[in-house]
């Protein structure tokens, strides 16, 4: 596997520029017409004033730069955070990067000439794992993607949940109404107790000691620092809080864990699958699994509506 | 409207035999030819060793009586508690009735040589609301039934929800987990706080006064009596919490309350939807709206399902 490249295979097709915005910088990359994605290509996201026409240039100059190296482009495949509504083709919202209801598809096709494939960040990224990655073959899957965020796409009878763009948003469930006080306004939301952000912040009130992240509050829970290994188990404990709230609700067979905190690896599967196994019955207890595709699957999904947006 | 009898117009077709089986009784009526449901025939729902057996010869029963009125019957409409499997036509589980991976739809066409439509009990009045009662051309909606349990029916981008018949479990969804222990052995299951039995339960744990039901609560409530009016506030906050739950996940845009707890009218709807308003935002706030079609909207799911068998 190249550096920076994602091991994915799509088979034969049009050539696509794929771009996933974030809310710290776009990554993009090609896939080209044999199904594979080249080397990846990052730059900041710009913000503030104008931040919509600003984030449409630097879209349009990935395009571009990928239009260099694959002439032949057939299409752009593109993915926001927020809330996204793709049959709609728009960028409901987002609170992070201040837009609110813009037509990017529409946009970035009259930029580039080029038909664009339109999606949510996430949801994107849990169908990639769903039709090529950990969950494939799954019927009723989750894919959660705990980061500095934390965020669900769930399957059920086969199908993506959608719900205009809102359904998903299991980071801000609460899971503890005695819980932390979120950035939403509710108190005990998922996200404000076991995002990698909330780790870090809780360790740092707990003790006064700042760190970097939740990589360093895991590794001094292994060391043996009760104030880490409290805030470490309570994220652990609201996640399978969260996840036994899908259980009841959309049931998922599987559950798969990316995102940042994903790769503490057993630390976290480990005593995630015993929780699971202890508090989800009487619902159906689902099975466990680490993303496959990890950090680019929001532009191999960006890859899959790209390709169907070529037809 | 007849005494007993459901106002609904299905339109021209076969008669259909329509049975919902609860835990406490099986209610049957007759969908005629024209598309009206006859007045209702309840029974006694057999209960112990043979269960299934015994179910089968009261549902057998129930056609016959239905078939003397209505010799041409074309088939029947069946519903049942419980975990259920339409597409495996299986009744998967039943704690309340002791039962696991029953094939009544086989069972039951096999005794009354009938094509048998099979489904959930609070799956298929959900349906009925939304394809005839409160929620008729909703995309993204939920039905909670709130009587002795609590569970929900999902319909997201305008399918239902099925999961193998997992999916709507809403009543054993913590809400609160500090909250009172659940017969399922979580503790702050919203049943636990918010069904009509749990409702009567705990105000005679506070007070040691024992009554017959939420709504005798819900009076004493109203005239001025603090633990009734903790014990009523307590299941209203828990209900907006199950559903800002439903918000983060599936995202309603309308919720549909009906069962028991419903028929309390504006001492329900106008807190719980004052407290929507406030809590469950960053997410959707639904539309709150109470049922339409009522106590047998089982029936009139049953007979959707019905017609569906005879074409």
């Amino acid at each position: 596997m190249r550096p920076g490249a994602v091991d994915v295979d799509l088979g034969p097709g049009a050539s696509v520029a794929v771009l996933d915005v974030g809310g710290t910088e776009i990554k993009s990359s090609v896939l080209d017409g044999g199904g594979r994605l080249c080397p990846v290509v990052h730059s900041p996201t710009p913000r503030g004033a104008d931040v919509v026409d600003r984030v449409v240039d630097a879209v349009a100059a990935h395009v571009e730069l990928a239009r260099a190296s694959h002439p032949d482009l057939g299409a752009v495949g593109l993915v926001v955070p927020g809330i996204v509504d793709p049959e709609r083709g728009r960028a409901v919202f987002s609170e992070n990067l201040g837009w609110r209801d813009v037509p990017f598809p529409d946009l970035v096709a009259a930029r580039t000439l080029l038909p664009v494939g339109f999606g949510h960040d996430v949801a994107t990224a849990g169908r990639a794992e769903l039709e090529l990655g950990a969950a494939l073959g799954a019927r009723d899957a989750a894919v959660i993607i705990v980061g500095t965020g934390i965020a669900a796409a769930s399957f059920v009878d086969g199908s993506p949940l959608l719900a205009h763009g809102w359904a998903g948003e299991l980071g801000h469930s609460v899971v503890d109404p005695a819980g932390p006080e979120c950035v939403c306004g509710a108190r005990g939301c998922l996200e404000a107790i076991a995002s990698t952000a909330a780790i870090a912040r809780r360790y740092a009130a707990a003790t006064g000691t700042t760190v970097p992240g939740s990589r360093e509050v895991l590794a001094l829970a292994e060391a043996g620092d009760p104030a880490a290994r409290g805030v470490w188990d309570g994220a652990v404990a609201a996640l399978a809080a969260g996840i036994r709230q899908l259980a009841a609700i959309t049931s998922p067979e599987l559950v798969v864990l990316g995102g940042g905190l994903s790769r503490a690896g057993d630390a976290l599967f480990a005593p995630l699958a015993q929780a699971l196994a202890r508090t989800v019955p009487p619902h159906r207890v689902p099975v466990l699994r680490p993303a496959a595709i990890g950090a680019y699957a929001g532009l191999v999904g960006a890859a899959l509506l790209g390709r169907e947006a070529s037809r």
